[in-house]
């Protein structure tokens, strides 16, 4: 019998992308077929990152995307003269957005979610966190904080020069530049967590967690609930190395316990670029 | 014996507010006090939301805050006469930021983080998700997608004009307002659901589960492992509730499986605000 897991993943492949674009990214290909080809993960939503003009209903505060006119979009590096020319479109208010890598991986148990969610920190993906329904859906969100959300027009009329333009289009190609390192980074994370992941399989076939695996559960059970202890030690070393670089802690929040671990402060410190 | 999460509770808030501020914002003072309240909750961190503007080290794409000039800070709305004084002071990169409220939850179990997550994205905080220590610290970050993000001068030099430093805060002053009427939101969804979770407690006091909230776990097993099916029942009806208004879905994604739920697609959609 499929699992529930395994038919999730199976409906999701080979369902019709119904995103504007219809295809994954090119700079991300990579990634969501490493994930896709690993059982315990399927990615159900991904954008590389991408530069975007809007235009918005003027004076108001509560617009969606999908009812703005889109006046630019771009996964790579743009030239000023292509948002300028795109701007000279707008007749409301036009806002340009610098939007990061965004990813959704679901994950067939919640220690998996907890790895993909510690990839994606380490990698510099602070803003990253897990949703778990009640229908037994894990979703590791792999987020970062390095946006770019600028106003440009109001009412059609442009707000600012021509050099402002020329400032911004090269501080948010620096940011998509910034943004495919960590990409990258992501990659080699990944690549290195699971790899490590197969050898611990490897090199206790016969634990009762790596029987479990080959088990028909029911969709709202957590496999983590029947995993046993030694695994957990085992498992322990690995995790520990791959937290290591997210072990700093700042002090620029609001409001902020002095021993509160890492992921979370992190998430509220941000970073600046 | 005091459990693992009541000790975690009890130590976090006897402790030494290390913010900048080295208190809890106003706008959120309730927020905090009601979830401290509650035996199953207690906020590790927070910030109402804020306007800054910081000055950054040119040229730098890799800047964390902590290493910047911070020329400005308000948490309340404010005038451009303010942000100009502030801006005057630049002699580095300045960025103008709006951040919305922020709050970290530690949660006893999986189910309360599951529950605080569900209330956030009905309130309108759509990046909020979990994190799950291997130590067992379950922790629900509610965050939202609604900011700004703008640079304004080059080496000291100011990039745009008078007009649009007004126009700019006029925009952050009414993200301002829709932050506090999601904040508002978010307290009254709050009430709700804690109030509905304790009423079904007094509806079914001798069931497994009730019973378990008394015992004393070890940290990292999470206790809606030993949770009964019965409950998972009862409890449905209340989730299925507060989802509702989550259920939009829409294509602005990259890639997009087409029968997503709705939390990791909203995800995604992001309010242009």
């Amino acid at each position: 019998m499929e699992t529930a897991f395994s038919q999730w993943k199976r409906q999701c492949l080979n369902k019709l992308d119904v995103s504007k674009k219809g295809s994954v990214d090119e700079d991300i290909v990579h990634i969501v077929s490493l994930l896709n080809s690993w059982d315990n993960y399927f990615t159900t939503s991904s954008c590389s990152g991408r530069l975007i003009l809007i235009d918005g209903v003027p004076q108001s505060a509560e617009v969606h995307k999908q009812n703005c006119v889109w006046l630019f979009v771009s996964h790579q590096k743009c030239s000023s003269d292509d948002l300028m020319a795109a701007l000279a479109k707008s007749s409301g208010d036009a806002v340009m957005k610098f939007e990061p890598f965004i990813l959704h991986v679901q994950c067939r148990r919640l220690e998996d979610a907890q790895l993909m969610h510690s990839v994606a920190v380490n990698s510099g993906f602070r803003n990253s966190g897990l949703t778990v329904s009640k229908a037994g859906k894990i979703i590791t969100a792999v987020r970062s904080t390095h946006g770019l959300e600028v106003p440009l027009s109001d009412h059609g009329r442009l707000l600012v020069e021509q050099d402002y333009i020329r400032f911004l289009v090269q501080v948010a190609n620096q940011k998509m530049e910034e943004n495919l390192r960590r990409i990258q980074r992501f990659y080699q994370n990944l690549q290195a967590a699971l790899s490590a992941e197969q050898l611990q399989k490897l090199q206790i076939p016969d634990t009762p967690s790596s029987q479990q695996l080959q088990n028909q559960k029911a969709p709202h059970r957590l496999e983590t609930e029947q995993r046993e202890e030694g695994e957990e030690t085992n498992k322990a070393s690995v995790y520990k190395r791959r937290r290591k670089r997210g072990q700093q802690v700042g002090t620029d929040c609001c409001n902020v316990d002095a021993d509160s671990s890492p992921p979370e402060l992190e998430d509220c410190l941000d970073l600046f670029t």
